[in-house]
């Protein structure tokens, strides 16, 4: 049995479990640890992926539950002026009143986890190229899935670990209906808002609940109304009771993506020139769109998504930069290259190994050194426009190539959600605020020191040599002006089109698109040998670091990479800081000590009356005095991690994992122990809400209720 | 023995004491409660005050310690480009090295504190209006401190305890000749700036000394080379050790002011009208002169000072106003004035007593109806010019008196810091500036819904009936074109000048103020007339309070009025929060944890060095394993307690009392036992620093240090 890297440290694939799972009884788990490695069996076959977060089943008829945030989308999508389900909560009376989830909504049931490592690498000889390996890998991933979607209603990838050691078939069930049940208002499921994001103490009751439908065949079918709840052969019981600091506790989910092996060179580039120069980049890009749709207007409102993901992701690169600071992240991951180094050096074949990392080095400078010349021209590429005739005009001309043969991205089996990007601009562009975003970008491609002009784009575009406000300006009002893309029957109806048309289009985007095609197919390929080379190196790079931590009784784990994940380890406050210290629980008392009456601080009074009254019911931790709201813990988690069924020793859920600390957000680099802590709603204060507020007594009902005890 | 009123609120005046010795043993104190009486004994007679600040003994030769924020502007004034002592620290090698501190710094020790009520009371009769009040209590007050300053080198006041029902004479030396001894840089003295103000966690080496000097002959005297160290009676030891989590420790100081037994209706008006009308005046304020001096100008130079304080203070009222919200303050106010009411309906005379509280309010809406209709009017003539041309036109009328009858600040012991006014105004005014602050206050003047316009103000300044900044705009140019007010030598000289000189001068500023004279005093015989009344009937409310409070076992101190008070409690953490505590200690480590590098957290290597060593010395707190940098408390303090030697149980010097928490700020209305904290410099990271980083020892050895066990 291997120990693990550090507590509670390690994102793990189900099948490492047997491999720690002395520490896993040690910690608390009841169920037998090689029970978890079975993704069709009790109780990973409850967890199931919504593409982009994650959820359980937690009733046999289908309920799903996840967080708030996760199917907000499609809270929103059901509500209009007169029925504001954001404000007042939804929850459908019965089956009938359960309404279509926003479109796109998916679960994806995992079915099957394979190797196929040697069906994707090898074909690999010696002495290709990058593009060559590139185009061996891609070639066998796209013929494994077209193998496994042969089966209806699937959906399959094939999925890198540890940087292409490894690589796994992940066959899943693809349920397209999805159905709103149950969510609160904004008032408790978003509770505390952008403020307390990624803050602790929190308050948030950040759940709410789909169900899976499925054809009256049992299987995946578009919406239709004769479609039944899906029935999965496992279910988590819920939690009403018995979780207490210290306690064992694990989340099941598909964190989407760490850097915990990445070279020191790629960590300097990413903290020393990426991240500073796009928190810059943010405050202007953020500053232009308010000016130009200032709060009130109707464009505001389509660029409310946007502004609200770009301040989180500026609150996120300021608690990166600062957690690198903190923790030393550049000194540490010397630190640890120099150990490796050392431990290579005495093995045989150390100067093999030395050699590659030698190799994968430079190839990472070189990307950077890309990285940065092509940082003013990606920026450039923003508008929202220019990315739709692109990819538009690439799509008529991968349309001319079999199915198979064609790009990622342009399959058939793509289309649904190229079709649904198409339309969804609609809700979120506006001329002169994505104007006001283009003409920030083209100044900064325009007068960055070390970004180099991309001739067919300055020509294309008619760029002057020198940065002219006047004059850039003058020629982005006539793109808005003269084109249709703008339109959305105009844009689909593109899907059907050949090149020809898109060569013979006066549309100024569609000439810049065209213009530029050649171009970024060279800049595509060069980065697909980089990647090709890439693929062929890194392998070798982490198995010295499996052998490594090996040698010294470490299991390591691979990087995230959506695929599904255990972490564990225990209810347990921490100290952000000297002088500080979170404790692990909040109370409904903390509801009434932060509610302000104004968003995002504004409780239902309903909430606050029973807060007030003291009326806990069965949900009260008798150690708090009170019912636990969001708890604390030391698991190892990420985005994508989102709506994880965090689970007790028996695998009931105890609560949903819905975030994490602001100190936290650089353990996607750097797991430092001290300060990472993942933030949980109780599953006690969902089923308090659920019973005493929001009178959801249908759905506690179709729940097993567990006392915990 | 009475009952304190709530762990641990109270600032009790020394006389005090002795009704609460029961509960100082039992906390911790070891020293004779009856001795902290004594003004002129040990430990009392080594606490002095600064006027704004406290500070205390700490040598034979008259070294005193007090905050470095109490001190920096004495560094900053010895500082030029070539030698800034605010970047580097100060540290005099020698007493010839020790500088003249800040022009007007002053060290006042406290010899007597006598009950004057009866003479300042004596001679109020019934049936006076209330502008013959304030006359009678006026005229006493002068003729008592007059008495008092015949004795030379003392300096006088008349304090009002309980609202008037109480006058005490403060009896003070004034000494003259202060001098800077040592302060550390800003990165350590200021360390956290106005980030961490008001902050926990926090790790600031808030500590300077100053050394008090007299004449050869042992009397107060203006600064003079023969000049000597004055030798108190009394000193305080410095503690290197000892103090830890739940000890007694005890601060003297002089604490500004507390509203702690206003009454609901002036509750209400301030929050919830004053505070937020300043709020949003702050906001629009700081924004003018940030327009109007932006960063790097000289402009901003001179007004850095009035934005940090404007800044300040703005944070400051959203921590009252948040905290006002968090206790309910008028609820819990509403619910002791019916208790109050409650009682006083039992008590014999009850009827007067509530007779009295009606006109109280009534009065109290009065002021506050005065204060919403003035709000305008008051902002209006916040020009510096306008503000100085007021008060010397006024000081040549008043040099028309004899002395003893001019009004308060106009008379011989109020030119010294008359004429430094005048001359410092140099140093925070800029016309430009100026102007875009008063624009902004008049244009609120003029269009505010409330405000009540002054005839003889739009007048004389010639204001248009409706805002219209055009016209405004060129107003205030050409007075600013004209006046050479902005001229030092000239408003110096205007101290000599008659009434007629201003009468005849075109200067605008001066016409501006003779021809407001008489509105303004109008509004002052109004303002007198109702503080007269006030204090005819709230030393019977107070007493009401105190007979009530006694009724239940408490004994109930007077509200701050920056006269010597003794606070009491134990070192403690606390929870600010649902889900959040503070530790009661910061370490050493903790300052490299915060350090950035960049101001303010931007520690001298040095200290980081010999924090990396761990190079403790003998200062470090075992339990803690480390030096313990800042400290909480549960003491209750206000603004004026800075500096306020924080003491343990034998009267040793164990801190020094500098800030409170952000969630203590509404304290002055209202004690909150579990969220008000004051927090305090460690003196064992006080005299790591003296020893280990900045070699200090001159004033160790000049001190007495005690191990503390």
């Amino acid at each position: 049995m291997a120990q693990t890297a550090s507590a509670k440290e390690g994102m793990w694939t189900p099948d490492q479990l047997p491999q720690i799972a002395d520490d896993l009884r040690e910690l608390g788990l009841e169920l037998d640890p090689a029970s978890l490695t079975d993704l069709t069996a009790f109780p990973m076959g409850a967890v199931i992926s919504l593409g982009g977060c994650t959820a359980s089943f937690v009733s046999p008829t289908g309920l799903v539950v996840t967080n708030h945030h996760c199917a907000r989308g499609s809270i929103q999508y059901n509500s209009t002026e007169e029925e504001n389900f954001l404000e007042t909560g939804f929850l459908a009376g019965s089956l009938e009143d359960e309404r279509a989830a926003a479109p796109g909504t998916r679960v994806y049931v995992t079915v099957n986890v394979e190797d196929v490592t040697e069906r994707v690498r090898g074909n690999i000889e010696q002495g290709m190229s990058g593009e060559e390996i590139f185009a061996v890998v891609d070639n066998a991933e796209k013929a494994i899935v077209a193998e496994c979607e042969a089966q209806a209603g699937h959906r399959c990838q094939v999925s890198s670990f540890y940087g292409g050691l490894q690589y796994k078939l992940i066959d899943r069930l693809e349920i397209r209906d999805v159905r709103l049940v149950y969510g609160p208002g904004d008032s408790i499921g978003k509770y505390g808002g952008d403020i307390d994001n990624w803050m602790w103490p929190r308050h948030t009751g950040d759940f709410a609940f789909y169900r899976a439908y499925v054809g009256p065949d049992g299987l995946p079918a578009d919406y239709a109304e004769e479609n039944v709840p899906f029935k999965p052969e496992h279910v988590l019981k819920v939690s009403a009771g018995g979780l207490n600091d210290g306690d064992f506790v694990m989340a099941a989910g598909y964190p989407g993506s760490t850097q915990r092996y990445t070279r020191l060179t790629e960590v300097e580039q990413t903290f020393n020139w990426q991240y500073p120069e796009f928190q810059a980049l943010l405050a202007d890009w953020i500053a232009a769109i308010e000016d130009a749709a200032p709060a009130g207007s109707d464009a505001r409102i389509k660029y409310e998504s946007r502004l609200a993901g770009l301040n989180n992701y500026m609150k996120n690169l300021g608690g990166q930069i600062e957690g690198a600071r903190r923790v030393d992240l550049v000194g540490r991951r010397a630190e640890r290259e120099a150990a490796l180094n050392t431990w290579i050096a005495q093995q045989s074949g150390g100067t093999d190994y030395a050699a590659t990392l030698a190799a994968l080095d430079a190839l990472s400078a070189e990307s950077a050194e890309v990285s940065r010349e092509n940082w003013g021209y990606s920026n450039a590429n923003r508008s929202q426009l220019l990315s739709a005739a692109k990819r538009l005009y690439r799509l008529s001309l991968e349309r001319q190539k079999p199915n198979e043969e064609r790009e990622s991205g342009y399959q058939e089996r793509d289309m649904t959600f190229f079709r649904q990007g198409l339309q969804a601009l609609d809700r979120r562009f506006d001329p002169a605020v994505e104007k006001a975003e283009w003409m920030l970008f083209l100044k900064d491609y325009m007068t960055a020191s070390d970004t180099v002009r991309v001739a067919a784009f300055d020509e294309a575009l008619g760029l002057p040599e020198n940065w002219d406000e006047e004059a850039v300006s003058d020629i982005l009002d006539t793109y808005y002006a003269e084109t249709e893309l703008d339109e959305t029957e105009f844009r689909l109806s593109l899907m059907e089109q050949e090149p020809s048309f898109f060569g013979e289009s006066n549309d100024p985007f569609i000439e810049l698109a065209v213009a530029l095609y050649e171009t970024d197919r060279e800049m595509e390929a060069a980065a697909k040998d980089r990647a090709g080379r890439m693929a062929s190196l890194r392998p070798d790079y982490m198995q010295a670091i499996i052998d490594w931590q090996a040698s010294e009784g470490f299991a390591a784990y691979p990087d995230a990479n959506s695929t599904l994940r255990v972490t564990y380890g225990t209810v347990l406050g921490g100290s952000p800081k000297d002088g500080l210290v979170y404790t692990p629980f909040t109370t409904l008392e903390g509801i009434t000590e932060k509610d302000t009456g104004e968003e995002p601080f504004n409780s239902p009074q309903r909430q606050l009356d029973l807060i007030e009254a003291g009326d806990y019911g069965q949900y009260a931790l008798d150690t708090l005095g009170s019912v636990p709201v969001n708890f604390l813990s030391d698991l190892d988690s990420t985005g994508g991690n989102s709506g994880s069924p965090t689970m007790n020793g028996k695998g009931e859920l105890v609560g949903l994992l819905f975030d994490g600390t602001i100190e936290s957000v650089n353990s996607d680099w750097d797991f430092d122990p001290r300060t990472t802590r993942t933030i949980h709603v109780d599953s006690r204060y969902m089923l308090w809400v659920m019973d005493k507020v929001d009178a959801a007594d249908r759905l506690i009902e179709e729940m097993t209720i567990v006392s915990g005890e």
